[in-house]
């Protein structure tokens, strides 16, 4: 690889959420758990960076609680950044930014979510590095997935004229809320939006110049954690400065704000596994079109969502549409269009304090 | 209780099935599970005698494979009539009224399946007693349930004029076939058919009687048997002719064939518990409209029929009318309309011979 084309991916790993309950727990969130593939999230978002970028140059954030979890998945040469507290995105970005700036003040970074899928691997590549080159060039750079139907779950890219870039590069003209669901198709017919993936591309000198211009705090937080860089001293700069970053996230406090954003227009796959009921974006379902994990046996059962308890036959009879998931200490029977709602599970289970199902 | 009024109850134990899997099996069958209360069905329909009959004068019929079980859940001074092997209730029956003649020839007997769910107590004793009137002066009796319903998964009693008995007692016309949709709307709606819910009240010597006539082959068994009763050689009698006995229903044996056969049409909250799309009739309801057993957090859903497992919670979001088991070691989603389906679960299982979990 030659060194024009470094990228630094950079893996937001702080993630915690509970859509995924009873699988995901506090210990073990979404991107631990095996949901595309036979692999955890983590380790199928490592695995694609294969051929892009090299191990070494692979950074993960993450907060305390998964750090150990985590490094289990990962090969040693990956350095993982600990958050000592969550402070959102635009800390955690910062903090990646500040340590790659370090060693390489115009090196590269590509902003990566942890827990999401992506089918077609040579595309994400072309994408990425389209992305990079621009960035090099100075421009903060965002990927947008076209979309394939009128989410209402995502926030959207407004797409602008070409960026002086060239290439597929088009200028950011906004970012916008979620949308209600007609304001989500008119959006997917018009042709001029794309999903916000949350993936970013963009120069370490260029994104702390932007924090230091839009969020001036978290700028002179990562001053004194970036004297530390490198030092024996790192951990303990971490610990007393990263918790005083305010808590926002870089959509909000950098990307809406900059003026030169640039956005590469992508198709390779992508699903953000918002919910069980995603799964079947990624995972092929079986002859009777029921996505299953584990020993199922299914009589006139179709587009179910099933994860069996390993040894524990699953049998369907007649039911459609279901997530059924049973972990062994906890069991989800739930509409696949009210995957959603399963968060009243986790706040009921929350109130009555039974902290070992959450 | 004078005399005249004694009855001897014949539970019949002999079943086993399928269609409560997970949570019935081969060793496990309906009538050993708490699906009506939280007492196995055999332990309530035992209790549902008491000031009907004396315990010493219950008797009740059942296979090797769950004696042992079925004494565990009875008092000690009932007697347990053990079949070598399963020959259909004709012979069941007989083996009974044999039992019962060696002592009190014209001692009546009351046959009440061991599995079905009643739950107004005193109307059944009631409906009972008035049977038991009626078949002392030599009728052979049947309770026919008013149905509530076109059920097109029971046998029908087609009611003639009144029994010279008096009182409730009609004449049987016929016993006719489990209908279909519209004959059983039709039935219903007549007011001329009632349920066979496999009730059967009458005189030991009469039974004999009719055994003798339509099923000479049984008769001969059960005198060789006879000999033997109150004898120490009873279970060797037992074993040598039992298993010679043709294996028929009692309703194509006898019911059918005799001639004076009367009915007392009854309504005390029957149940047969066909299904767990049945337990509803039985169970009532909570808040929600579900029937449940276990640590249920139910949102947005309603109308299912749920059993979890002990220290497990189950969690329904959005998904209605469907049959939740959860056994530990099966897991069983169903449609509540589709129940009957079950059996091809099962059917599935024995083909792969998965033993431990049938």
């Amino acid at each position: 690889m030659a060194k024009r084309d470094r990228i630094h991916p950079v893996i937001l790993a702080g993630g915690s959420g509970t859509r995924f309950w009873p699988l995901s727990r506090k210990r073990r969130p979404k991107q631990l758990l095996p949901l595309a593939s036979s692999e955890p999230l983590i380790s199928d978002t490592f695995a694609r960076l294969e051929g892009l970028a090299a191990p070494r140059d692979v950074l993960v954030v993450c907060g305390r609680s998964h750090a150990r979890a985590l490094r289990g998945m990962l090969p040693d040469d990956v350095q993982v950044l600990v958050e000592p507290q969550p402070r959102n995105t635009a800390a955690a970005i910062g903090l990646a930014a500040t340590v790659v700036a370090a060693k390489d003040p115009k090196g590269v970074l590509a902003v990566l979510p942890s827990d999401h899928a992506v089918l077609d691997r040579r595309a994400f590549h072309r994408t990425l590095r389209e992305a990079a080159k621009v960035a090099a060039g100075g421009s903060l750079v965002t990927i947008g997935i076209t979309p394939t139907r009128p989410e209402t779950g995502f926030g959207y890219i407004r797409v602008g004229e070409d960026h002086p870039a060239g290439g597929n590069a088009k200028r950011v003209r906004s970012f916008v809320e979620k949308p209600d669901r007609d304001t989500a198709s008119r959006y997917v017919i018009s042709g001029d939006y794309l999903w916000n993936a949350g993936m970013f591309v963009f120069r370490a000198d260029r994104m702390l110049d932007e924090i230091e211009r839009h969020l001036p705090e978290c700028a002179e937080v990562l001053a004194e954690i970036a004297k530390a860089v490198g030092t024996a001293g790192f951990d303990r700069a971490l610990s007393k400065w990263f918790p005083s970053c305010p808590s926002i996230s870089i959509d909000y406090a950098v990307m809406e704000r900059a003026d030169d954003i640039a956005v590469i227009p992508a198709s390779f796959g992508w699903s953000d596994l918002g919910s069980f009921a995603s799964l079947p974006e990624v995972r092929p379902a079986d002859h009777a079109g029921n996505v299953v994990q584990g020993d199922i046996l299914a009589f006139g059962a179709t587009g179910n969502v099933v994860v069996g308890h390993p040894g524990k036959p699953v049998a369907l009879v007649g039911c459609s549409n279901l997530v059924v998931i049973d972990t062994g200490d906890a069991l989800l029977v739930c509409d696949r269009e009210r995957a959603q709602e399963i968060r009243q599970v986790v706040e009921a289970l929350e109130k009555r304090g039974d902290r070992r199902l959450l």
